[in-house]
């Protein structure tokens, strides 16, 4: 059994990470740590875990996170930072669902994240994890930067494209649809029910902090700097994204067997067939990203659908994904359920 | 392995029920049938099961359900009552989730459900699975009658209290919301997404199917005819029923205490703490009922708080405990995830 | 034209006030107060007033309500009754939509409203703004209570077979169902859209603030103390309530004709024909009170159907009829537009 | 009084014209058809037009709208053209809202709606109902065809950049998002609240019937043919439309001051502040367009965010504008409500 701790999960990816790791058979979840919930029992705050995790949330300060395997952190931008450096040096694998490490350049994430970076060293050696473009270094890891909810969606949609060359990378757009969900559970008033149900609206326009990280993931499948343009909206759902990608193609090829071959083997990027439009339902509670590609009325402009759980392949499906990978395990084990339709 | 035979799944009964049997480890999905759907592939009518069922809908003219061991029927009220003889006949034993098998006098049946009976001389051997109520009978049974999604939350919220003979069970209140998913597949105005949403409206106040199977239920626990007021209501929410009881008290008991011992070995009824008030997502996707009783201000009034998930507890989840018992299975096999919440 | 204030606007009742106010043709809005937005455009604050409303928010300490002829204070509870003494001696009149003047039993408000109230003396003079039973009243008034959006619809349901005398008072039964913006604007986390959409939840079945208010008016209906359980709901709707009202019959009579006579000339209350059941979406963004009484199988026990918008008949669109009467305008004024419906 | 006819007003724009038509101060509602409700009373079908609207639906074949002064088509596609020749023959004035008259181009028609056009003499004498682009033609047109929802949304949007001919018009992109009330009030699988709720998905990318509509727009302003992609997308609101636009910029211009210059006039556009991010609900039952420019990152990449009620600008109340150019009267009459929100 390996033994866990979360750090900080009070949040929508910290229940998500904990339904998920509590039905995994080869983990023992040793501590969950919060301090403004320390001492309230998890089944408390979350009555849907009644029945399945036992722990209180405690304080940091009180538990010795150095006896697990991998700590995960489910906590909000600057906090993993602090505290990577001890647990890596007692030994312990880290798995970062926030952004600190995920921006190589440590001047652009400070610039984005209005903040000195606490370990810019490490930044350095930690892996991105999005396992369909970095699988075997994932494998050996101490550090892993899970990657955003935006970022996944867009980067496994304009993958196959840009790792062919045959797409302008200097004019990409991602136009991306989120569900509520991803604003995380805190008290604002722009995500209340009564604010955000029955409306539509784009969001971030002038400049949003998944853009550089995005970009960055562009630019290396690309292996120089791209252009994207990038407008995250916010729709009426819980959980959900939607990438509508678009790209001119420089080149002529069949487009749906380039998508189908390079996700063949992948156990969580599911290609549909031509012509089909991806539901954010159809993978609703599951880590599956399914995309289609489309290239309407034959002109030179390719649309990619893709669409993602942002809970799960999006935060905290697809960081249990990288710590099977980092322990050996298999890597759909506890990740593998169905999706809930309806 | 268990051979398992569906007929009409391409409701939500029927896509709920695939889902959860093909994560069932002892059962083989053999056939599943739908006239109008006959050619097509389950994935392409449902694609949160691409990948997990790779079945084609056939006719129900050419598939053997014979051979299988159990056959569910999710069809509409009707269908099931005129298979059911020769299926029985030849040693395969059926779960019906439709309402032919529910209700014991057939003339109340006929009145209620418009139509002749087709096999009145089953509806006696006819177990009615409730396994709170009937778990002993239903291991034995060749034929289950599947509780309505209504029936299954208000009986187990006031089970505890009619055993007990404690409330006036000549004036019972049943205040029950259901989510839109209740009413089915089929193509109808009232259940479009724009009419639905946004919006809250009783239903069948005049009288709904679901009130005489209720009261039969209630009826057999008090041994006596109950008075029963049932106001079903439509709340825009995909899956979820929560019923709000009333009862009058005749005696004075520790509600809480009552309510815990009764359930105390139940492995799908939870009751929560004093002064919980249960939410429907608590539940979402899972087999659970989840109970609170209150007692307002002291007063003579009870008021029991029941919530479902009425695709799962109220329909393919406990045909699939049904299932379970039948064969002699773990009851919580294949029907023990965590709910999904957010 | 009417010179008005508005104290306390960022809510939605606020908006609201000023949506409705804001095409009142008799209406000049002078001032909005707000602490925390002073300063700020209104129109920035609520973009669907741009063009419609020039104010800004200002401070309440640098505006003159005194210049005023009517007050409407959309503030939270004991605010108005600070400053409403000093208004009402300037000749200023007052309508309060929070609850600071609404229960007459000064001990229970405080009980209730965990406060010592400012001024009690005014509480006795205050009149219920309820127009259905004290039109007469609200004309000559200089200091409406407004009713809570629960209590309106209740009360409306209820009055007729209280005034008439034909139902057990001391068992009453009002399970009723509210959209999330009856919890206010503000930043709170079990009304954020990934809390409550998708779900349905009790709250407040222990006590309710609205409980006492209920209370007291139905009890003036009955001329003695009622009993009254109360259970409201939160439904994953944005507008509306809709109260599902039990009460046992002690009289024979012609349920439909009762409502429609005692109805017959109020402009909003719209009795449907027998056999209905209205829908919140019916009303929205209008002022009427929808009802539809029922006895379902014949029994003893009436079931009324009673829908309102709470943002409109249930606060600012019945303020605004209360304004009406007692500025000797037409009752129907700037607030007789048609529901929005879909 | 303008004697007004309605055909076929049983759907979404059928109940939004008479909402909007029953408050206009200059129209008396004549006649309203549909065979399939013929008897049926108005407000029986949509109880929130109980005591607005007495009128029965009536059976197009016993209502002489020839003694209307204007007849609206709210029908499905290929009925206003069987009925237009007489009607204009009798004087009667025309506002089709289906698309029978929208291209010009009869056999591009015939192709996209799949059947012969009837009266392909008329199709060059309708003048198309945007009145920000045709506002002295609708003055005297007899026949207006109403553009459609996407299509008004994205023509007003790119307008400003296309006349300043400051953009690449060979690779425009129009992602745009719509609620569910614009795929009408058909009984179909695919629009249940059960599938559309809490789901987002993109339709029609190979080709959807408003694309020659916007393309023959926009190419008109461009006086040259237009490269467009347009993918739509459903999304779980009832009414609104989000249509974010992408054009590479072919010049530097002050984008806000273009779009507020062009858009001064306008009583229904509404340029918003720089920087801004327009929401589908500060237009919700409004006739407004509201919109936003940015220029992200300052790269060569233009978003315009254009915002509509589709069932009002998008449909009934722009007919309304159309009705009130075509009789003289202010432009605003009965569709300058302001928005509901929240």
């Amino acid at each position: 059994m390996i033994k866990v701790g979360i750090v900080g999960g009070t949040g929508y990816t910290g229940v998500e990470l904990l339904r998920i790791l509590s039905q995994h058979p080869e983990v023992q979840i040793q501590a969950i740590t919060s301090r403004q919930e320390a001492g309230v029992a998890v089944a408390d705050l979350f009555p849907s875990l009644r029945g399945r995790v036992a722990l209180k949330f405690c304080d940091p300060a009180e538990v010795a996170l150095e006896d697990c395997a991998v700590v995960f952190f489910a906590t909000p931008n600057g906090i993993a930072m602090q505290q990577v450096r001890s647990l890596l040096a007692a030994g312990v694998r880290v798995i970062d669902l926030a952004a600190d490490f995920r921006i190589k350049d440590v001047a652009v994430w400070e610039k984005w994240y209005g903040m000195p970076h606490a370990c810019p060293e490490l930044v350095a050696e930690a892996v991105y994890g999005l396992p369909e473009i970095h699988r075997d270094r994932i494998r050996k890891a101490r550090l892993v930067a899970n990657p955003g909810c935006y970022p996944t969606a867009v980067q496994l949609g304009f993958l196959p494209l840009i790792e062919a060359g045959i797409v302008d990378v200097d004019h990409l757009v991602a136009d991306v649809k989120s569900g509520v969900s991803g604003a995380g559970r805190k008290a604002e008033v722009h995500t209340l029910f009564a604010e955000a149900s029955d409306n539509f609206k784009a969001y971030g326009v002038p400049g949003h902090r998944h853009l550089p990280e995005i970009r960055q993931g562009l630019s290396n499948m690309a292996a120089k700097p791209v252009g994207l343009t990038f407008v995250p909206h916010l729709t009426p759902m819980i959980r959900g994204i939607h990438a509508t990608l678009y790209a001119r193609l420089t080149t002529n090829t069949d487009l749906q067997t380039l998508f189908e071959q390079r996700y063949a083997n992948e156990p969580f990027v599911d290609v549909l067939p031509a012509g089909s439009h991806p539901e954010t339902r159809s993978v609703r509670g599951s880590n599956l990203c399914r995309i289609a590609v489309h290239r309407p009325q034959g002109g030179d402009t390719v649309v990619v659908l893709s669409v993602t759980d942002n809970l799960v392949k999006g935060a905290a499906g697809q960081a249990v994904q990288n710590m099977n990978l980092m322990f050996s395990l298999p890597e759909t084990l506890a990740i593998d359920h169905a999706p809930l339709l309806p």
